[in-house]
């Protein structure tokens, strides 16, 4: 390989990300969510605007939205489309069983990413606590906690970089940072998690440059994470999912940081898949393994990774078209054994995958 | 996952896979070479025939022909096209000094894998042995040369086979594999290494299932290894190059059979790019990770896998088209320490990788 380590970016535009997605008020007390189709990038920037909270779960699992803090909005907006835009309160406690259903069916477009249910339910929580208020009011409270999910959406992710960047080591010229699939922020409503730390870090001149996984079958990382850097003008590179354990072997990369699914109690990560083989490779060649996410990404009712749920998806994501005698096996995530994390980088500061307790006490 | 596993196969098809190439003898001592354009598969089985070598560079270059042993044979091949096509007797010295361009130039057309250019050596070797015959006689030990080196890469990979097909495990219901990039019959003249190793397991009945990595970014196994096995009707399951390590996690792996391109004194091992990455999973978790390779792939003029050149491709293999600010690494090789190598699998039987200076030794 033949690239020198340019100047460390000290200098970043940020302003030249879009907003992943918006909830946006119309007449009437009604709203729409405005968001990037991540189907059409890196080739177009296409915005989407649906008043209709089914497509909003159609754009769920058709991956046109994804990012699992992204999800946690998402989720949430859905929701309270369907409060604003659909629901008819006559009968408030019809309308709470009906809330409930549709609760159920948008946390249930995926199953990995424990923020879709999160943002889903607390939202309901929302609806149900306003059911005595006027129609009005519930609709007005509906929004406003979905307009705080965005807005602590980003300082949440501007905290996750703070505490990343300072977990980075200072090197001359910056660090050249290894990140899979996209954590960045059109996986969340702005800014991002995993790439949140390397946006800090840049902004304080400590980035020399970025291999970012293209994560198969969906391209996330070519086409998302990839994307986002050179929007922002940091130096990006590209590789195949199956290249990253030569770089590390040869001490091409100082730390790995990535984002999360779910995390359970005892710090087992669900993350896209192939998440598991940067770890093992970072682990073997004492490359530090990071995640960063929001204590939204926690889950504690489950002890370990076992537990989390893997989603699968379509033969026709890895080979199209199938041919005859061929199987294909897709799972969209994996499990990374906490023994394999360095630290997981939270809003609330840097744990240790064996305290991440502590970390959803801190309020 | 849902899949149980099957019966063991006992029965395979291997009437159903092409010799992958084959040197014909034509009207005046010339040749043609016939091969299988394997960038057409799976969708196509399209069969090629020229009698120009610079078309089997050609082939060789944009992997219409590729696998190391096979390229052995494709080099040694378009040398001796030269020799009976293309050469020039009148001045014996003069076509000497050719030949050694020629096969310079064939040598070079790939850089990894050594066995091209051992397969060139030898035939030139031959060459010159010959050049004071006339000039039928040239041609005629030439070509009886590369019908040797055909007939004794089938012979080698059937004793690779068996000999690593020893090495499994008995298991209820045959062993689960998993190889990565194409090993087989087609990177080879007939049969396979790691395939070999398979084809000979399965023919004892003592193979379940083999996964295939899909092996990013040219797709030898989704498209290669995969047809191969469903040819023959082993089942196989196409997954992408990232989701090996989380078979491997979940003890759905046995073993981990691959070929390679170059191995040097010390054992270490140059392969497919992703190969590191599946030794490093395979060590992690405790799954075997054998090397099945011809004894013609050691390269004993070389100390350690540091001197190993590694060939780096065209970025549009990985992306195409390439966006404004993305750069792309795209090496076609990496190398797996021998710490990560259970064992190499040879025509001379299973050494340790630290003994291979042993295997070279045995006629």
């Amino acid at each position: 390989m033949e690239q020198s380590k340019e100047n460390a970016q000290s200098f970043i535009q940020l302003d030249r990300l879009p907003k992943s997605l918006e909830l946006v008020r119309l007449e009437d007390y009604r709203v729409a969510l405005e968001y990037v189709d991540q189907r059409k990038l890196p080739y177009e920037l296409l915005r989407q605007s649906t008043e209709m909270w089914q497509e909003v779960v159609d754009a769920i699992t058709t991956l046109a939205l994804r990012g699992a803090p992204a999800l946690g909005v998402a989720g949430a907006a859905a929701f309270v489309m369907w409060v604003c835009n659909d629901c008819v309160f006559k009968d408030k406690m019809a309308a709470l069983e009906q809330a409930k259903a549709i609760a159920h069916s948008i946390a249930n477009a995926r199953s990995t990413a424990v923020n879709l249910s999160w943002g889903v339910s607390l939202a309901l929580a929302v609806f149900e606590e306003h059911l005595d208020d006027p129609e009005h009011e519930i609709k007005i409270a509906c929004f406003e906690f979905v307009k705080k999910l965005e807005a602590d959406d980003e300082c949440s992710n501007r905290a996750i970089g703070a505490y990343g960047a300072a977990l980075l080591p200072k090197l001359d010229g910056g660090c050249t940072i290894l990140t899979h699939c996209n954590a960045g922020s059109l996986a969340t409503v702005f800014y991002g998690t995993a790439l949140g730390v390397v946006y800090a870090a840049a902004e304080a001149g400590n980035i020399s440059r970025v291999y970012a996984d293209e994560t198969r079958p969906v391209g996330q990382g070519a086409r998302l994470s990839a994307w986002e850097l050179a929007q922002v003008g940091i130096p990006v590179t590209l590789i195949c999912d199956n290249m990253a354990a030569s770089l590390m072997a040869k001490g091409e990369i100082d730390a790995v940081v990535v984002g999360a699914d779910r995390i359970a109690a005892n710090g087992d990560t669900a993350n896209k898949i192939g998440t598991l083989s940067v770890a093992v490779a970072a682990h073997t060649f004492g490359v530090p393994f990071y995640v960063a996410a929001p204590t939204s990404t926690f889950d504690l009712t489950i002890s370990s990774g076992a537990e989390i749920p893997i989603e699968q998806r379509s033969p026709a994501e890895v080979l199209d078209p199938l041919y005859e005698g061929v199987e294909v096996y897709n799972p969209a995530f994996d499990v990374t054994p906490a023994r394999f994390i360095a630290a997981i980088i939270t809003e609330k500061g840097v744990f240790s995958p064996d305290d991440i307790a502590k970390a959803c006490c801190l309020s």
